[in-house]
C-alpha cells in the first residue's frame, strides 16, 4: 500500500468523509446533487474484477452502506450508483442522491453542465451528517 | 415471480442473450457501444438494497461474470458499470464496453446523442457470442 494514492483529479473535486475497511469514502464538492465517492484503497485497480474476490465483497458491502446513508440522509427519488472511470481510471464508485425535480434529471450528472458550490459551513455539515452516519 | 415483468422501455431498447441465477441478460441495441444490460427477475425492485442479501451477492457475481465476458470479447479501454434508473426505475446494471476511440468519450453513453444501429447479421452474431461466452 506504500505506493498507493488517491488520483488528485479526485480530491481536488472531493473532500475526505471517512474511511471503511476497502473504501475511502469523499464527498463530490459539486452542491447540486448528493454526491459521495468510495475509492478502494488498493494500488492499480482500475475496474471491479481487478479487486480480489474478498475486496470485490467488501466493495458490495460499502456500496450497500453507502446507498443506505444516502437513502436515509437524502431520501431520494433514486439512487445513481456507477463505476465509470473514463476521465480518472482509478477506481472509483459513484453514489448520487437524485431527485425528480433535481437541476439534471432525468439525464445522468455527468457533463450535465449543472454545477453548484458549497457554502463553507454547508460542505462541514455534510461531511459531518455523512460521517455521523456511516460510522453509527 | 408471477407479476414479474421487464419494464417494456428496456424490452424494446435490447435483446435478449441468456439468463443467470438471478438476471437476464440483453444486448442493447445502441451499436455504437458494446452494452449490455443486467435485469434481476425480481418484482419491484428498484434499488440495489430492495435486493435480499443472497440476492445482493448474486448481483455481484454476475457483474463480475458480465465484466469478465465484456472484457474477454471486446478488448475496451474501461468498462462503465451502473446502475441509474432515472428513466426506467426497475433495477437494470448496464455494463459497457467503452473504447478511448468511441463516438462518445470520454463522456458517458447516456444522453450522449451517439446511436447507431445494428444490421440483423451483426446483431444475431453479436448476441451468439455473447450467449457463449456467458455460458462456457
Amino acid at each position: 500500500m506504500n505506493d498507493f494514492e488517491i488520483d488528485q483529479r479526485l480530491t481536488t473535486d472531493s473532500t475526505f468523509v471517512t474511511k471503511l475497511n476497502l473504501c475511502q469514502v469523499r464527498l463530490h464538492h459539486n452542491a447540486a446533487f448528493p454526491w459521495i465517492l468510495l475509492i478502494p484503497i488498493q494500488a492499480n485497480v482500475k475496474e471491479i474484477i481487478d479487486l480480489t474476490d474478498t475486496n470485490q465483497q467488501l466493495l458490495l458491502q460499502e456500496i450497500v452502506l453507502a446507498s443506505k446513508v444516502m437513502k436515509e440522509l437524502y431520501n431520494p427519488t433514486k439512487l445513481n450508483v456507477a463505476n465509470l472511470g473514463n476521465m480518472v481510471p482509478q477506481l472509483h464508485v459513484h453514489v448520487i442522491a437524485r431527485y425528480d425535480h433535481d437541476a439534471a434529471w432525468p439525464n445522468p450528472v455527468w457533463n450535465s453542465g449543472v454545477m453548484d458550490m458549497y457554502e463553507t459551513k454547508i460542505l462541514s455539515e455534510q461531511i459531518n451528517n455523512l460521517a455521523t452516519a456511516f460510522n453509527k
